[in-house]
């Protein structure tokens, strides 16, 4: 009775850091059926990692009881700056071996299966416009607050992927000309002000020049304060830590002013380890956002945090194979 | 042997502005059949208006030997914000008496034909696009350098509109935070520093301070510096002229960087009275673009002037109302 097995449609999401690859299988209403994290061991190199990759999704199918042929297609996203209309990175800050790699290829030739290439900011953004934050909204601009600060846009229910695919690089929007210089080489970045690192770097900074500061106990037993530290400190009533959430507040308001004259989105969805601050963040970008907009008109955009947490960028990928399969077909 | 008459399909594009209406009648390949300007008399009041507009169409159609049985559709472009959804001019800096007006209902329902209604500059945005300096692109940012400064995105060959259709006002892109107070509220808007008006504001400013300049013998005379004197000025070798003319350089290259990192377009175009200046101002836009640019890559996105001139706004209105003609058919 072959002809009557129903083929059960899943649906891969990856999400590669320079740490971690978090895989995600997905069933066609985007319920998580398994998922996994593996350390990333880039300097490997490609093949090794690709071919790691592989064996991965296969011990997950297994485990679950299905195999190559239930996957309709596989979600990779990985970060930017890379060839994602080539399918091709190009190079990698945080993982050096990784060079002129056609990973798509790659990894589609070894599984037999069509993959989509995206940036992994965007790759999380869709997870959180499909079946997060944003999912019952059309137009949503989604930030991603880490390390750096990375990016997706949705206009009218498509994502904005730009002429080379490098669209939606929302970090390295200049909000203070001639300010900090930002590891991409510009100066005043909104990732120089108000990514997780960056905010922490900033209280560090500040103490280091004399600031009073219940924070300069953990510099001093550390060595280093963490965006974590700050939030902590702010909540106990630290001054320093206060102004520096303020600051960072402020840097993502103007991004959130700037973007609704841009694409006008309807929803503002923060996410990333530093919303982990809580409504104690969220109110000081709403405040900042109240007081810097225009008042032409009343402005409805709604700026919140993100659902998905940790599985935004596999539920996210695959959404998007899913999204390819279902035109395809 | 009626049946047998070829209909023409024309289609009207009209640009209101706070002085003058344009209308353009063009046929299905775009070409400009006939054109016409007259006054607003916005004081008249919006049903006034709207009567004249469709009698200036009926006599520009009896001119042409054509009849409202040839016009497939209208589109017509006004000042923002407006409800352009609904199709409402809900209230107007430049024609006071426009409150709540359903414009495109009463403009269609007068000529019993189908009016698309949009932004003035997505109108001049989408004629660039369709038949100007863009229409060999997918991907394309456009500015108006006027009183103030309008904006149109294209993404992947589609208008951005907006949650609430008031999508792209990059004019009040926010460049200098705490900057110069603009007309709409904010500060430091790019509006406020590189627009023809206020890029002749600045230069008056600085001859009051005491500026040498060869413009204190212009203000002295006629009591106002005008953006054209600057660049005439520029021209002549003037030292303050060259400081203002660089000061909006930098302005409009730094929403060139962050519209790249938004929607990275394919080219990004500058229209309207200030690009008279010619490739003195456009050059200094690239130098400063390419100084402030991120080196994680090589962009490629071309910055260039409009080539429609006065009539972008006619030709996008009706190349919108052939659009939506073209998808309702």
């Amino acid at each position: 009775m072959k002809g009557f097995e129903k083929m059960k449609e899943t649906f891969f999401g990856i999400d590669v850091g320079g740490t971690n690859i978090k895989f995600g299988c997905f069933d066609s209403d985007m319920e998580l059926l398994c998922k996994r994290s593996i350390p990333t061991d880039a300097e490997m190199g490609a093949e090794a990692v690709i071919e790691k990759m592989a064996d991965t999704i296969e011990l997950l199918l297994s485990e679950s009881e299905l195999s190559l042929k239930d996957v309709c297609g596989v979600g990779l996203g990985t970060p930017g700056p890379a060839d994602y209309k080539a399918g091709t990175i190009i190079h990698s800050t945080n993982m050096p071996k990784f060079k002129n790699v056609p990973i798509r290829q790659m990894l589609s030739e070894r599984l037999g299966k069509p993959v989509v290439f995206e940036n992994d900011a965007n790759t999380a953004c869709w997870g959180e416009f499909v079946c997060g934050a944003g999912k019952d909204v059309n137009d949503m601009v989604f930030f991603t607050l880490g390390t750096g600060i990375g990016g997706g846009i949705i206009v009218d229910g498509k994502m904005v992927h730009g002429c080379d695919g490098n669209g939606a690089e929302l970090g390295h929007i200049i909000i203070y000309p001639g300010g900090r210089l930002c590891n991409c080489g510009q100066r005043g970045c909104v990732e120089a002000y108000a990514s997780a690192s960056w905010t922490a770097k900033r209280a560090a900074e500040a103490v280091e020049e004399g600031a009073e500061s219940s924070l300069r106990e953990v510099l001093k037993i550390k060595g280093e304060i963490s965006c974590k530290d700050v939030y902590e400190h702010l909540e106990a009533g630290d001054v320093l830590a206060k102004k520096i959430t303020d600051e960072t507040a402020q840097a993502l308001a103007l991004v959130c002013v700037n973007m609704l004259h841009i694409t006008e989105p309807k929803r503002i969805v923060f996410s990333g380890g530093m919303i982990a601050a809580g409504d104690v963040l969220l109110n000081r970008i709403k405040d900042y956002f109240d007081e810097y907009i225009w008042k032409l008109k009343e402005e409805r955009t709604e700026i919140c945090f993100a659902t998905l947490g940790e599985d935004a960028g596999i539920a996210g990928a695959a959404a998007l194979a899913k999204h390819f399969h279902q035109k395809s077909v």
